[in-house]
This record gives structure tokens, C-alpha cells and sequence, in this order.
């Protein structure tokens, strides 16, 4: 059993994560959230009084903290009294704040893959390069560690479990489908940070085909697939996260990600692409002045959390996995249905926001009521996946299947 | 009678001045080329000897000088004993070169309208905000100083002018059509600096037509043009110089220009005016640098000058000219094909550097043998267009019309 949280991290899944701990306060105790720059949490602590999110009274407070200095990270899991760090900061900064977490025998959590700021697209499996280096320190220490467990990866990874637990014996396939079918009224804008947005599709598309790794480049394979409320929908193979553990436990699958995108993203995606202006390397101006011209487009796009009070319409993501049941082809879709303007509502957020905000939150309490204090480092579907699918269906992401027994609410016991 | 000659500039079209000059230094005298980076000239120079394009053994020299300072340039005047300057720098240099023209006494022109770094496209007539300002000043001074004598601006307005002499005795519209129907062979580039290019384009698109300045914005207006040797092309109405003066000349007449854009052009232009990475204004990155992302985006864009050793096909610029001869309604197309591949063979630079490149230097000559040496401010279409039409035919820009008698050259006495 353990208590109080800190979460690491000020934007717009922050919020989400904020608001979803308040909620839930009566079980997890005191809450800290901290970032770079402290008003951004002020603002976070602001808008859950607003809402008057807090279950019970109790503690929210706001530090100001590097994320990249380990030892200020784990000087603040000291001082606050945290027993579980639920970090949605910058995809920099996953290793100095695990390292944190383990000095001081806390549980961890993340929900996305480290990055070095220098280097796109690593080698597979991407988390060999860092987190899973960790995994000895993590069973030595005791220390409960939690990688990527947001919607994608996260829940994501429980659905891949969930199937090879409930619906089928042996599993040939699993895509992954990430569907954004809202809307939110700009000429062009990304969901989240336009830095780890492009980063993401400007390296090799990573797939486990055939039992072994496929290289293709970003937009090169696309599929229309027919998911339930978004309809027909293109969506593009991507290289993402949990390919690169599914593809450990189901190494005689094929597991692959795909992620929808109209025409116009795509169109703006490659132009800039194409001329240089995802760079994430500097290039100088006539002037002399040397720029990173990613960072110059980041600067001149709508910031994402400005988004999030006119989004509207739906997204779906799941899992269609494919394999065999008694010994004949079966194939299920297990799916979330998320609303951007019910998730703006509850939490001052958009869908994206939410889908990747709520799930740390439920992992957190299963880890204060010791369900997922599993004491070593796991990836979600590590992890026994019914308890955290149920609490989910209650804190506000519904979990759905679709086979051949029809389109159904998954509920246990 | 005037000799020697001072280039300002060290770009494309500078390039091809200095061939051009080289070529014809028997009337010219001795020739010196300026820019900021000296470098850019001593290449110009040594390009010049490689081709072997002085005519005459002669003088030709490089010096370093900040154009926009006017006593800088006057000190380089009365060094090289220059009486004639071609000004081809940054159109942002303009009337700091004209000034010490005027401090001088020395002849003056160039090829492209002043610009002030920190606007865009200011209010009509163009040359009204700048260099018309100076009229009394050249006059007084007995300075000839002609404006705009590249191609367009510059033959296009002794084509209008030819058209008046010549071929209708009134006229209702000018429509000056500018293809580019070459190919250079890189996914985007732009034909001669990207920030001037792009600037061209960001403001509105002024026209006159019945008589009254007409506001679109660019892309906005789209036709399709029949031309000799380039075909059918689709072009778009671009606010350009040349609309500028002949409105004044012809104010009954509809004077407008049309650029041809290719549907990729207008898609990468779209994306990035959108994003708002053409903007000459700050922006301030998350990091808190201050960058003008149009600056980011001449940094990534090939360099113009690199494009010239790969570049095929065609341009094909002319004016249509409707009115009326003896009564009856008529039109004239009058217009100049020239070659990517061939001007690349003669001077080192593509097609667009050379039709900019080549007028300013017939200019000069003609200046040099006092047939256009008027002792005041003139843009083209004030003076006489049959020496300087006669004499480009014969050094590289030869000119074609096409009426209701055929298409045939334009060929006088």
C-alpha cells in the first residue's frame, strides 16, 4: 500500500492527470505536481479548485523542479512525502526522473518512451536503449516501475493481454489503431507538443512482421480500417512505442501501429518534412544565427492546449487481434470510444489529453491499493489486465469488443 | 559619353551582369563589382576569366561595401571612377544607392522596386513611397538614373512603350504574362532569393483596372495563357513593380501582371503562409530565442544560384497588349523566349538570373553611348524602346510579336 502522489510535468496531459487524482484523492493521499516552470502548475492546481475536482479535502501543491537534475527530483519525492511519481513531462527527461525514483524506493510511472533530444527514431527495440536497462536496478530496489501507460502505449498493451487472457488461445496479430476523428477548427495544429509530434514520424516506421523487425518510412503503408462510431478511416503505419515490447511477449505475432491522418495533415506533414523544417539538427541564417527549424514550427503553431475548449467529435483506439479459439481463425477489436468536449468539460482538456491522462491515474491507484505494486519494472501487459480495464470503465474510459458474438461492453465479475 | 561601370550586388543576376559587361568592356570601360562578402565577387570575377568573357584586356575588380551606407558607397564611386552604376543588390539597398549616385553625379539604375525590410507590399503606386521621390533631386543633379531595367519590370515596359509606338494607336489593357516552363530539378526551390521571392507574394495583390487601384489577394485570380513555345500555362495576378509605373503612363489602359505558379508551388507557398513561417515579424521559440521564420526558411531552401547547373527548359515573358489600330480592335503579344541550359553555358546562371541580368546591361550601354543618358529619373517605358530592344536582340534576350500578321522578330531599320 502506498500514498501521495507526484506528478511531473505541466501540459495538457498534466491537467489530465491532475484532475484525475483529485478525484480520487480520498485514495491516493497528498498530491504534488511539479514542472520547469511552476505557474504552469499554479494554473493546473487553479482549474481543479475551479472545478472543485478534490473528493475529499487534502494537499495539491505546485514546485518548480528540473526534471533533468535527478538529484532535485528525488530532494522533492523526499520533501513531499511521494510514494508514487506519475511522470507526463517531456519525453527527455523518463531516465533522471526513474533513476530519482529509484534512489528513493518509489513507484514510477510513464506514458511514453525516453528520448535522447539528439537523436530520432533509435534502434529497435527502443526500450532495450534505455528503460529496460534499468530493469535489475528496479527488482534489487523494490521499486515498482511502470513503462508507458497512457492510452498508446498503455491501455493499449492491457487490450493485447486482455485478448490473449479472455478471447483467444493463440494470437497470429495484433494492430493497433489510433483513430482522431475530432475536429478542432484550425487551419492546422498537432494534439500534443508539434516537437514530440513530428519527432515521432520523421524516423523509420518500425513494425514486427514475420518475427522480426520491418523498416519502412512514415506514410508509406496506409489502410483503410472500419472501427465502430468513427466509420471508415485511413490510417498510416507508425512506428510507436508499444510495438517495441508487445513484440517481446508475442514474438510470433505480427505487431503493428497505425495511426490516422487526413490528406491535409499529411500534406502539411510532407512539405515541411520535405524542405527541412522538421529538422531537429540547427541550420544557420543568412544573418549568422543558427536555429533548429522544428523548433521555429513549434513556435509559430497553435499552442495544443489552446485546442481544447472548441474540439470536437471522437476518438477510437484498439486493438483488432487476430489468432485462433478452440482451434479455428477468430479475430476481436477491443476499443475506446472518447469525446473531446465531455473530456474539455470534466477536465479542461481535449480527448488526446484525456485518453493519455487517465490511465496513470488508474495505474496509480492500483498501486496504492497494492493490486499493481508489483515491486520490479513491467510494461502494462506485464500486468494482470482485468482490474485495471474495470476501474477504467469507471473513471471514464469505457472499454468496448467487437468479434463475432456482436459489439459489447467488456465488464468482469 | 560615360564609362566604367560599378556592380553592386553579388547574386545571380550580379553574375550575369558582370558576363554581360565583361562582354561589351570595349564600351564599358573598366568594370568593379561590390557586395558585403567580397568572396561572392572575387568568384563572379574569376568565373568571368574562366569563360574568358572580357572582350578587351581591361580592369575588373571586387571590393567590400555595405550598400545601405550611402557615403561608403560614394567613397567606391570616386575610387573606381565609375560613371555608371548597376545596382543588383538585396532590393533593400535601393535608395542608399541612388543617393550616392546623386552625391556623385554618376548614372544610376536597377532592377526591382526599394524595399523596406520591415514592411510588405506598401500602398500604390510602389514608387511613389521611394524612388520617385528622388526625381527632383536626379533632374537638379543632371543624374540619369533609369528604375526597374531587368526584364520585369524593365523590357516589359518597353514592350508596352513599343506597343504604343508601333503596332495601336490607343490602348485599353496591358497584361504582362511572366512563364517559368523550366525544370531545375529539386522538390522546392525558388528561382532567386526565397525571402524576396516569398515577400512578393505575402502582400496584396494590387491591379489597375477602369481607372482605380483593384485589391486581390494572391492566387486569387487564376487564368490560363497560350503561349509560344511554352504553351498552354496557368498563371496567377501577382502584385508586381511594373503595374506600378505603367498605370501612370496608361492610366486608362488595365495594366496587370501574371505569374505562372505550377499547383506545387502554390501547395508549398500555402502550407507555409498558413503556418505563419513566411512572416517577416519575430517569433520567439519555447527556448526564447527570437527568430523570423521566413529567415529559418531561406536556410533550409536550396540556394538559388545552386539550382543553374541542372536547369532545363524554357521562360517565356511578354506583355499582350489590346487596343486599337485604325479604328479597329487589335492585340499584340510581344515577348522574349530564353534558355535555362544556354544561359547556364554563357554566364554560370539559369534562365530567370539571366533575362534579370542582361537588360540592365544594354542599359548601361546605352547610357555609356549617350542614347539613353536623359539626365533624370526614368523608368523604361519613358524612353525610346527601339535602341534598347535593338540591342538586346543582338546580346542575348532577342524579342518576338505575334498579332493578327503572325509571329515573327522584331527586327528595326
Amino acid at each position: 500500500m502506498k500514498k501521495n502522489v507526484l506528478i511531473i510535468g505541466g501540459g495538457g496531459v498534466a491537467q489530465v492527470v491532475a484532475h484525475k487524482c483529485a478525484q480520487h484523492n480520498d485514495l491516493l493521499g497528498d498530491l504534488h505536481i511539479a514542472s520547469r516552470t511552476k505557474s504552469k502548475c499554479d494554473s493546473i492546481i487553479e482549474s481543479v479548485h475551479q472545478k472543485g475536482a478534490m473528493k475529499v479535502p487534502g494537499t495539491f501543491e505546485a514546485h518548480a523542479v528540473n526534471a533533468m537534475d535527478t538529484a532535485a527530483v528525488a530532494d522533492l519525492i523526499r520533501k513531499t512525502g511521494a510514494q508514487i511519481v506519475i511522470n507526463v513531462g517531456s519525453a527527455f527527461v523518463n531516465m533522471y526522473v526513474l533513476d530519482a525514483c529509484i534512489e528513493t524506493g518509489v513507484a514510477y510511472m510513464d506514458t511514453a518512451i525516453h528520448e535522447d533530444p539528439e537523436k530520432i527514431c533509435e534502434t529497435p527495440p527502443w526500450y532495450g536503449n534505455y528503460e529496460w536497462k534499468k530493469r535489475e536496478a528496479c527488482e534489487k530496489a523494490g521499486v515498482t516501475a511502470i513503462l508507458g501507460v497512457g492510452f498508446d502505449p498503455g491501455v493499449v498493451n492491457a487490450y493485447a493481454r486482455l485478448a490473449e487472457d479472455e478471447y483467444l488461445d493463440t494470437i497470429t496479430s495484433i494492430d493497433i489503431v489510433d483513430i482522431n476523428a475530432g475536429s478542432h477548427g484550425k487551419w492546422f495544429a498537432t494534439n500534443f507538443d508539434p516537437e514530440i509530434n513530428f519527432r515521432e514520424f520523421t524516423g523509420t516506421v518500425y513494425s514486427w512482421q514475420n518475427g522480426q523487425w520491418q523498416s519502412n518510412t512514415m506514410f508509406e503503408v496506409g489502410k483503410e480500417w472500419d472501427l465502430p462510431v468513427v466509420g471508415k478511416q485511413k490510417a498510416y503505419m507508425t512506428g510507436h512505442d508499444e510495438v517495441h515490447s508487445l513484440s517481446a511477449r508475442y514474438p510470433q505475432a505480427d505487431v503493428r501501429f497505425w495511426m490516422g491522418f487526413g490528406d491535409h495533415y499529411i500534406n502539411v506533414f510532407t512539405v515541411l518534412k520535405n524542405l527541412g523544417l522538421l529538422s531537429e539538427q540547427p541550420v544557420k541564417t543568412a544573418e549568422g544565427q543558427e536555429v533548429v527549424p522544428l523548433k521555429v514550427v513549434k513556435a509559430v503553431l497553435p499552442d495544443p492546449a489552446s485546442l481544447a475548449p472548441n474540439y470536437t467529435g471522437k476518438t477510437c483506439i484498439g486493438d483488432f487481434v487476430k489468432g485462433t479459439k478452440d482451434g479455428k481463425p477468430a479475430e476481436v477489436f477491443i476499443y475506446n470510444v472518447a469525446d473531446h468536449k465531455e473530456a474539455y468539460e470534466e477536465v479542461g482538456s481535449q480527448g488526446i489529453s484525456y485518453t493519455a491522462g487517465v490511465p496513470p491515474v488508474a495505474a496509480a491507484i492500483l498501486i496504492a491499493n497494492g493490486t499493481w505494486d508489483v515491486r520490479k519494472m513491467a510494461n502494462v501487459e506485464d500486468l494482470d489486465p482485468k482490474p485495471f480495464i474495470s476501474l477504467l470503465n469507471r473513471i471514464g474510459l469505457p472499454t468496448r469488443v467487437k468479434d463475432a458474438n456482436g459489439d459489447r461492453a467488456v465488464e468482469f465479475g
